[in-house]
């Protein structure tokens, strides 16, 4: 056995003046017994160096955040390629990219913008915005992108989540039908704050905020999403002129209830329902068989192809099928005089924003991390965000309207074997070239298609079997998860949100207030003490008591409510030993290994306790209090009244010295 | 050694199927070396009952408050005669009340009116109110509270923080001088609403709500309190006619420079400030002499007295001295006609309401749990709000405002050897008799005198040394105290609560989303791991790195930072094994003894970290995961995929685990 000889002189050294005569003997006896000393195991608690201070720990965070690790000496030069490198991974991986990977990169690229195309246009058109919008968003993002970040098989563009947020959201300021030129403004204002958020969050490493939404919370919020999307495609399946702006349940019902009464044209109905079948369809065969993934892919602008051919053809929009007519192509035009940093809206806007990027951020990087997980490599959080940040800025500045990583997308882009970025340039590229050559030809398309385009996508948000293991593992996480699905059936999205964040918030802080507490017990033949519910094997001492209190923090919330239930597991405790084995209760260990830190309230409560105990005329011992703890309950003097012989490293050492001090006693 | 037969058994039963054939030799190996064979600790770990369902714990706390314990079968009438015991605590004290005892608490009783008669009179002042309400208030509450309350020590009146937070919150909705009608009426209707809070959280079991307040906030709130009553006193003590509602100092010093160029008299100041220094002579000598503490106690009564005298003999009061002129006496009229539970005031009156429920039930609980302790016996936190709440509700009735335990006069009652609280009834039946016959007495008493007598009472209110002590401690906590503080000096009192409430929680959540985590090292001889910075002997053996979480929730604000951190951690840690000892880096061991819950994200988080140890290369083990923890883990299919085999009981029989199987692998 190694020993601490400097150590363990120092130990008698300053012991020599704390121990009480009496207990002398009692560490003799126990010197015997356990490998090293106990006195020494208790000096080793008391003496245990100081914690960092709260300004350290502070500032330590910083500079880790801040200041590139790493053995080599700190220099300017170095630190601004570093920082380049950080920002633009191209200027990494580009290096080695070969012929082989652009072949693979080109394949995924293009079946990417088969299905982004008229994906594009769908969700421009759940934003209220005219189709171009939606396009221009697959052009400007998708490069960016490509060049600053670091995951692989994300395909950047717009998605039916973050269309369905803006709508719904600037639609409470300005009315998009009345007034389309503010409403465009207002969602290039909010874009563009979106990704000065999105980017700050990354440069100030506040990668934590996306974390703020739960997984329950986020399979709760998705599903509701999807199911109000899907309502809202009602409109464009049934062909109605009139809608209601709302995005509840409810009033979607009553819209299309109060629909049903004034002449429709089955023909939108008849073209959306059987091309979202075929859509559906070939996602069936592709699911099947892994080959066939393509047929899903390019299912969506096939059915857009057939669509618009067969409305030409029949001349349908004659007969009351909708079409989306003129569609502007060319060049994403700059949108920079559009943006709006003044009041009235800039508040307003700044709120819409701040969602739509957590919102977005969430999805990205839920989407990155699950495919950088299946391809072993790890996604930096923080660069994502500044990715992402300066991604939305220009994409405001260029006519985009909120972007992010979509799930569909990226998934075929995984499918399709895309091996770097390079397949969201070659998208871009070939919605480009779409938007220069064949606007013109989406002049016929009918906007059932579109809605049947979205809604093919839903089934994909709507994660049910998830659902039902969350309500499998834990019931709370569920009560959350459900919270936010209503939240945004029967309410609104943002209220959807507030709910589960809500609840999810209130959870950590109920458990604060409300800490669990357990009896100890020894495993017989071992040192080892557990929950005697956890383990019913496990044997306590008769005339020693042992709670652990299982709160990381022992704080204001919780103090009272430790202190009062000790004492009444005590004086219980007490009454039951008496009664039932004539022995007495003698003392009271406070395991309080689980507690990392303490704060007055807690200090104040823990000599409380003392008090209480020498009133009922029992030992305290406290066994294992962590580093933060041990520092503050000496400032605070909680150590001198307890007294410091009655601190000690492990429940068994508390326990040994309670049983000789009661033999002495005797 | 005692050995488990049957669990054995059954042990290696359930084994057989989960253990890989090359872990049978490890096993064997342990067997020899640990006192009982770690697979069994590994399947009592595995195999612990299930906890209680969350469903379960509601109930079971519901159940455990409603219903008294005990070992008696539940019978509807001893539940009846249980519970009128528990709410009149007269019941029990009242049949072994003797002559002796009510010889003390009479002293104590007339003691205490002659302090709390003029305090009564300064109060109602502080509260913008007839000096007869506080006298009323002086009658009503203690009567019932001496029926209903536990404690013996405190003595129920107006108290000086309650006033001004009754007179700064109303007067925001009416003006006191322009529509005194109103202004009364909003006064008693919420006294009405504050005792209704106060009997329901008694009856919910909500006493926690008293805890949300830290005492770092406390300490802060009173001392801002304490000097925002002390400039509101400067109106009185100055003789101005004009000054400002505004309670923050800025708005009150503007006031008083403002008042400097206008006519004043002297007169005024002078009683003030003379009177004022011999109570706090009084109080000097008194604390000198524990002896003299009567003196102290009826300095205030005196002055008065005096004053009264020296203005009537002078007549300074047609010299400029106010005074205090007409006050109503006879009996506490109703007031139950005035209590107004309709719009629009109801809503503002009940927010008023429940601050001052919280701030009431604050101050009385501390001062009774302090004096409580004092004399060794305990508080029930939730009878003491019934017994407030009822008195409140009373004194609504009878023309009172909000009546609390006040720290001044509860020291005053102790001092003077009350015993029950008769003393209390003594009080409320001398302040009766002054206000039936010596209210016309108080016709010539000099404003200035209340408040001087206020302002006596307000350095018991400022608790600098236990400021100090906070910042030594715990600088967090100074800064929630400092908070209240400056929030309540230059805001107000909503300000200041509001700052110390959300700076409180912000800790408490923070510390969740940025959890401590812990490298182990053995302490050398034993089989006790311990954090390497707490303990710098602790020794890491050399192919195995230890984490510990300290964190009692692994939840979604914290799962992807310790997630993070961990491998980060076991990177940088192979980097350093194998440059420094050539050696390498074979197991990682996440102890989760600390972690009491977790939720799906934190499993999710648990499952990826070991998809990336599997990725580096490395065996992942877990240590003493806790009940719930298993629970959830065995649930979601995180035990299969980590394997049963490695989770442990203790991280001693992890690491054995680990070292034997690297032999193997040799």
């Amino acid at each position: 056995m190694h020993t601490f000889p400097e150590r363990d002189c120092l130990v008698s050294l300053s012991l020599t003046k704390r121990v009480p005569p009496n207990t002398s003997i009692v560490m003799e006896t126990m010197a015997h017994e356990t490998a090293i000393p106990s006195f020494s195991k208790n000096a080793m608690i008391l003496d245990s160096p100081e914690p960092p201070s709260v300004w350290k720990e502070v500032t330590g965070t910083v500079k880790n955040a801040l200041i590139p690790r790493g053995d080599k000496p700190f220099s300017p030069l170095s630190f601004f390629l570093s920082c380049i490198k950080g920002l633009f991974p191209v200027l990494q991986w580009g290096r080695s990219y070969n012929l082989k990977s652009f072949r693979s990169d080109f394949m995924a690229g293009l079946t990417l913008a088969s299905l982004g195309i008229p994906q594009s246009i769908g969700y421009a058109n759940l934003a209220k915005l005219d189709p171009q919008y939606g396009l221009y968003t697959s052009v400007v993002p998708p490069l960016i992108y490509a060049v600053m970040g670091s995951s692989r098989e994300i395909a950047i563009g717009p998605v039916a989540v973050v269309s369905l947020l803006l709508s719904s959201m600037i639609q409470n300021i300005v009315d998009p039908t009345a007034d389309p030129d503010t409403y465009l403004k207002l969602v290039f204002t909010v874009t563009f704050l979106t990704g000065i958020f999105q980017a700050s969050f990354g440069l100030l490493r506040l990668g934590f905020l996306v974390d703020l939404l739960s997984h329950a919370a986020i399979v709760g919020f998705m599903a509701g999403a999807a199911i109000v999307i899907g309502l809202q495609q009602l409109k464009g399946l049934l062909g109605l002129g009139h809608f209601t702006n709302n995005t509840d349940v409810i009033s979607v019902i009553e819209a299309v209830s109060s629909a049903v009464h004034q002449p429709w044209h089955s023909g939108n109905f008849l073209i959306g329902c059987s091309f979202l079948i075929l859509i559906l369809a070939t996602r069936f065969i592709a699911r099947r068989n892994k080959k066939y993934f393509w047929l899903s892919a390019i299912a969506p602008l096939l059915s857009v192809i057939l669509s618009t051919l067969i409305v030409f053809i029949t001349k349908a929009d004659k007969h009351g099928v909708k079409i989306i007519q003129h569609v502007h192509g060319g060049l994403n035009p700059s949108s920079a005089k559009q943006i709006q940093l003044t009041q009235p809206y800039l508040a307003e806007c700044a709120k819409i924003a701040i969602v739509c990027a957590v919102i977005a951020l969430t999805e990205a990087i839920a989407v990155g991390r699950s495919f950088a997980s299946v391809r072993g490599y790890r996604l930096d959080g923080n660069k994502e965000m500044m990715a992402m940040g300066f991604m939305n800025v220009a994409g405001s500045l260029s006519s985009c309207y909120v972007a992010t990583g979509s799930f569909s997308r990226s998934a075929v882009n995984f499918s399709a074997g895309c091996k770097t970025a390079v397949s969201n340039i070659v998208m871009a590229a070939t919605v480009f070239l779409a938007l220069q050559l064949f606007t013109r030809l989406l002049y016929y398309t009918p906007v059932a298609i579109l809605a049947s385009i979205i809604l093919s996508a839903l089934p994909g948000l709507i994660d049910f079997k998830e659902a039902m293991s969350i309500w499998k593992v834990d019931k709370m996480d569920f009560v959350i998860c459900l919270g936010a699905f209503l939240g945004v059936l029967f309410g609104s999205v943002e209220i959807g949100l507030s709910i589960a964040i809500i609840i999810s918030f209130a959870k950590i802080i109920i458990r604060a207030i409300r800490p669990r507490m357990e009896v100890l017990g020894r495993i017989e033949g071992t040192e080892i003490f557990c929950s005697i519910r956890q383990f019913p094997m496990a044997i306590q001492t008769q005339s020693v008591l042992v709670i652990r209190m299982d709160s990381s923090f022992l704080c204001f919330v919780n103090a009272n409510f430790i202190r009062e239930r000790i004492i009444r597991w005590v004086t219980e405790a007490r009454d039951t030993i008496i009664e039932k084995a004539g022995d007495k209760l003698e003392s009271v260990i406070i395991d309080m290994s689980n507690v990392t830190n303490i704060d007055t309230s807690g200090l104040s409560a823990l000599e409380e306790i003392h008090k209480e105990l020498v009133f009922l005329n029992l030992q305290m011992a406290v066994a294992n209090p962590s580093w933060t703890v041990i520092h503050k309950m000496k400032v605070a003097g909680v150590t001198a009244s307890i007294g410091g012989e009655w601190i000690f490293l492990t429940v068994a050492d508390a326990i040994q010295a309670c049983l000789s001090s009661k033999k002495e006693n005797v």
